[in-house]
């Protein structure tokens, strides 16, 4: 068994959970490296993998006996099968925010069990990462640095939004990603300012700013970052704005370490934010690991205590509804004393010119 | 009001439901066309969409008058404005396939109503299509069959798994594809044995199977296809398999057509599988629109009567692990006599000789 699948069975003890029922895949993948469909138990008997055929033969080729995990065929399982997997239990975990509210009856239903909340305590454990975990990240984040200073070369006036981000696409699927992290956003001039906006036809200007959002995963684990660009010139509105979201970035990157509650500084940021009148449209930044969006989400909202290996975004961002956006975004590991970028493109102004 | 819409709060009336809250965003897109992150409310005053202030430019530009929709920033929405929405309402819907049981635990507590399971009703109407929905399909299917030619072209020994599905990506998407309908597999030699391969780094070889399972979205709305390439030749078992896969598809697709109910053809082939000792390894087909999956599952355990303008997949496929694995797919719809292939690629056995 590994360590991440003993720690969790600690936390069980302590938790009163007799066994546990894990449906979502991500965590799956998690505590097993598996990537099929199916159900992983975690009995008093046994840790059991419940899959359908389709998957069956990649599972068994894919699990050693050290993992201690059984696999099995759903088509052959009976009712009674079912339930005797949890018979002496009391208390069977399940992922409440995972499992919908017609899933969580079935379950019911199926294993016969009194099933209690697991207070999320995977995507809790999910938030510190070991090494492994970590070097697929760096891994990530250094083809998304690449993919950035190809793109710098590559972006001109005349082409699309939608050409530009296929490129991206491109650069880092054929540079070691397995594949993207989230859809690529590639807004320029009057669609920057829209956080989320999906790239369209609209041909880049001279003059245009253009916001890029963009990461990729290796190993399953992401990247995320952002930048904007500059083609040509840059008004006096959009450097004042830069370097205030530039200025944000490091208040609150300079202070990121083990043991901080990063609570306080983000109070700080909003208070900026309401001096100069900006609108705060997102969080400071997230947690990301298998999921590009994991705890902890950096909110002032929340009491979130940061803890050496944890791997975080941090991204402010402001966004002049009909003129234009600008957000700065680095992925960063939490250290026992301060942080590391691991997305290192400059963050100083860029203009191209040609 | 558009009539997706009418239609709902007709059947809420039959269904006892005074209002619904729908969480789903494909669900939500599905009825107002909406993309942005945000929850749709039909309350028996009015029809809201409570989004974020990340969405709210992008939503208040899109909705028109004539869709009846108000759009509420949740920030500026307390307590008190969500206890109102359905202040008069004895029972409200909710979607427990969708609904996770935290959230459904958060709903309760936020709208202070008494939930009612939807079954589903938002799924069994998106099975059958309107014109416009049929006509993006339609879009997604051509640049599919297209893609599918242009990649007959494209693939050589040498090649790996990976770089021929990139290149399918990459035609698709700047050929007239929003995105892609799922990751696309591109499965060769052995690994065809695995219905759900991920392209790996293995190399075509010569005398290799290659089998292929794609398809794109067009406004949302997504093609699926599979087709096998056989390179320099093909073996007396792969003819066997392939001459079986190809007569269960037409066995299914012959008989489609609007009343139909797919329960006894799809026994037959099951039987057909039985007497030849080939396992089952899933279903023979699925509606698909917004999403790749949908209702109805075309298993012989299922009750499903078919209708006019249902989009659905045929899929037979046979497995053989170690050795190889054949799957024919199209996206088919249904008419009031008969059905029509809307992925049109021949197929009969193509073996790739140069």
């Amino acid at each position: 068994m590994n360590s991440k699948m003993r720690g969790l069975k600690n936390q069980m003890v302590a938790m009163g959970l007799d066994g546990m029922i894990i449906s979502n895949p991500i965590n799956i993948k998690y505590l097993t490296g598996l990537t099929a469909e199916g159900t992983l138990l975690i009995t008093p008997k046994e840790n059991a993998f419940l899959t359908d055929s389709r998957y069956l033969e990649a599972v068994n080729s894919y699990l050693t006996i050290d993992q201690e995990i059984v696999a099995y065929d759903i088509k052959k399982l009976n009712k009674y099968d079912y339930e005797s997997y949890f018979t002496s239990c009391e208390n069977v975990g399940f992922e409440e925010s995972y499992v919908s509210y017609e899933a969580y009856k079935e379950l019911l239903r199926t294993y016969q069990v009194n099933l209690s909340e697991s207070n999320h305590i995977l995507e809790l454990n999910r938030m510190v990462k070991d090494e492994e975990e970590i070097d697929s990240i760096k891994k990530a984040c250094l083809i998304t640095d690449k993919c950035f200073e190809y793109i710098k070369d590559f972006v001109k006036p005349g082409q699309t939004e939608k050409e530009i981000a296929f490129e991206i696409e491109k650069y880092m699927k054929t540079n070691g990603a397995d594949c993207l992290s989230f859809d690529t956003i590639v807004a320029s001039g009057p669609n920057s300012s829209m956080p989320h906006a999906v790239p369209t036809d609209r041909k880049i200007e001279s003059k245009d700013i253009i916001q890029f959002d963009f990461g990729c995963k290796v190993n399953g684990y992401c990247s995320d970052f952002s930048r904007v660009l500059f083609i040509g010139e840059i008004t006096e509105e959009e450097e004042k704005v830069y370097h205030f979201v530039l200025k944000e970035y490091e208040k609150i990157s300079e202070k990121l370490t083990d043991g901080l509650n990063i609570k306080e500084v983000l109070k700080e940021c909003e208070q900026d934010y309401k001096s100069i009148k900006y609108e705060l449209l997102h969080s400071f930044g997230h947690g990301l690991g298998l999921d590009i969006h994991e705890e902890p989400v950096l909110n002032s909202k929340y009491d979130t205590k940061l803890r050496a290996n944890m791997t975080v975004t941090v991204e402010p961002g402001v966004y002049l509804p009909g003129k234009f956006g600008i957000r700065i975004e680095d992925t960063i590991l939490i250290n026992k004393s301060g942080c590391n970028n691991l997305t290192k493109a400059a963050k100083n102004i860029c203009v191209l010119k040609r």
